[in-house]
């Protein structure tokens, strides 16, 4: 989905710090950065990234995250990389055997709203593509979390697992409600004009047999114009319907040179 | 995050169908069946893919999501591919100028859920890589959804996308209290083998002359006993920690042949 507007500054406002363990291919490091900016976070951390750092396809699949390319810090171990947080929670798929507290992203993105409002630094482990965490690693984390994935197809890549959670931290950081465009439907038309179009409508309609039942006519007007009243018609459209209801009713009396022949007559609109 | 318990059998519930059209790049169809997997989707569409149908880069970047990619069925046209379908949505991350409402993926995935609970089918367009869907695909749909993304970097991939979606639909269909696995820490010791732990401590302390003052003694005591609670031990952990007490404790008495010289003693807990 592109969209992007560029002419917007891009704020680093108090966010999720997000740890990459020992990440393998740059391609997952480019795209959880772009995860990352989708969402509003920034502060990207790696520990001993395989291929070094800057790494050019992780530049190539950030899609011009440079904001948070530009500011990644690179660290030896996890225990520098985490040094300055006071809530870390580790993201894995397996049960670990291990003494936390489980939880799931949305419970985790909570919490951090309240720690980072509260003025502290958190942040997300995330593990290698190939085995996740070390038990050492999510030994140094407050909590597990996990997602509700499907038990029997859990298999995440780490750029995904990443959007997952930087998502539940803007829905929970009360941002979600703002979608970056609103609907349109505010020029609903005044319902003196639909009722306009209503009367046009049924008179042509009078004209034309429609109503073979008198005594149903008034129950088939009803449900016409509850049909129609649903689509919240602008002036705008208000205006092209009643040129489509006055093209068709003068059709018999302006014939179309190009039409050869009469079209057949449809007979699902008829009361009887 | 690896994980998948392939004993477990896949069901293949009522879902939201997944429509792409005209997917650019197999690799995202592949990771897009990916996503709807994790999440328990897996009716998969495509509208004319540009690469055609099987395609080798889809199926290898699907991760074996087999029970996905095997059921593709692809279509000529956008209108096709939805004919079976009652309430459709169309994902975009730009402003339209069309007379639709615009939602956001918790409000369209609470409507799909309780549309599909009432037996019918609803569906999620998602447009080109390059420049999404076109104006009269969107017009096929009832309303558009849009990502609550950061204005400023909006730019989101076709499987990110679907992630969102597949992941709020498992949200709002009440199943991502469900997580894969739960917390161990059911196996919290009994109250008395922690204060069996703090006796112990407090007798060993008594003895080495840390409660210099005292009476400020019931207040430490306090002060060690809260802190400890916090960490709801389990039956083996008050075992090893009442062990690390009763090695510190001897070291005196049992002096370590391999250690040369005192370890220097540390203030940060004497009660001064």
């Amino acid at each position: 989905m592109a969209g992007t507007d560029s002419s917007i500054e891009i704020k680093l406002l108090p966010t999720p710090v997000v740890i990459l363990c020992e990440p393998q291919l740059g391609e997952n490091i480019g795209t959880a950065a772009r995860a990352m900016a989708n969402f509003g976070l920034w502060d990207l951390r790696l520990v001993r990234p395989r291929d070094g750092w800057p790494n050019e396809k992780a530049i190539a699949t950030a899609s011009r995250a440079d904001h948070v390319i530009s500011r990644v810090r690179v660290f030896e171990t996890l225990e520098a990389a985490v040094e300055d947080l006071t809530l870390v929670y580790a993201t894995t798929a397996r049960l670990r055997g291990m003494q936390k507290d489980v939880i799931g992203p949305d419970e985790a993105a909570k919490r951090m709203v309240s720690h980072i409002g509260g003025g502290q630094k958190a942040g997300l482990l995330f593990g290698r593509e190939k085995w996740g965490l070390l038990n050492e690693e999510v030994a140094l984390a407050d909590m597990i979390v996990t997602l509700p994935v499907e038990p029997a197809f859990a298999s995440l890549n780490i750029a995904q697992a990443v959007l997952i959670l930087a998502y539940e931290w803007r829905r929970q950081s009360g941002q979600a409600d703002n979608l970056p465009f609103g609907s349109l439907l505010h020029d609903v038309a005044p319902r003196s004009e639909l009722v306009g179009m209503f009367e046009h409508l049924e008179g042509v309609l009078d004209e034309s047999g429609f109503f073979t039942s008198p005594e149903k006519r008034p129950t088939v007007i009803d449900n016409l114009r509850t049909a129609l009243t649903r689509g919240n018609f602008s002036s705008q459209e208000i205006r092209t319907l009643r040129g489509v209801i006055s093209s068709i009713d003068r059709r018999h009396q302006r014939p179309n040179p190009n039409r050869q022949k009469p079209l057949p007559k449809k007979d699902a609109d008829s009361t009887d």
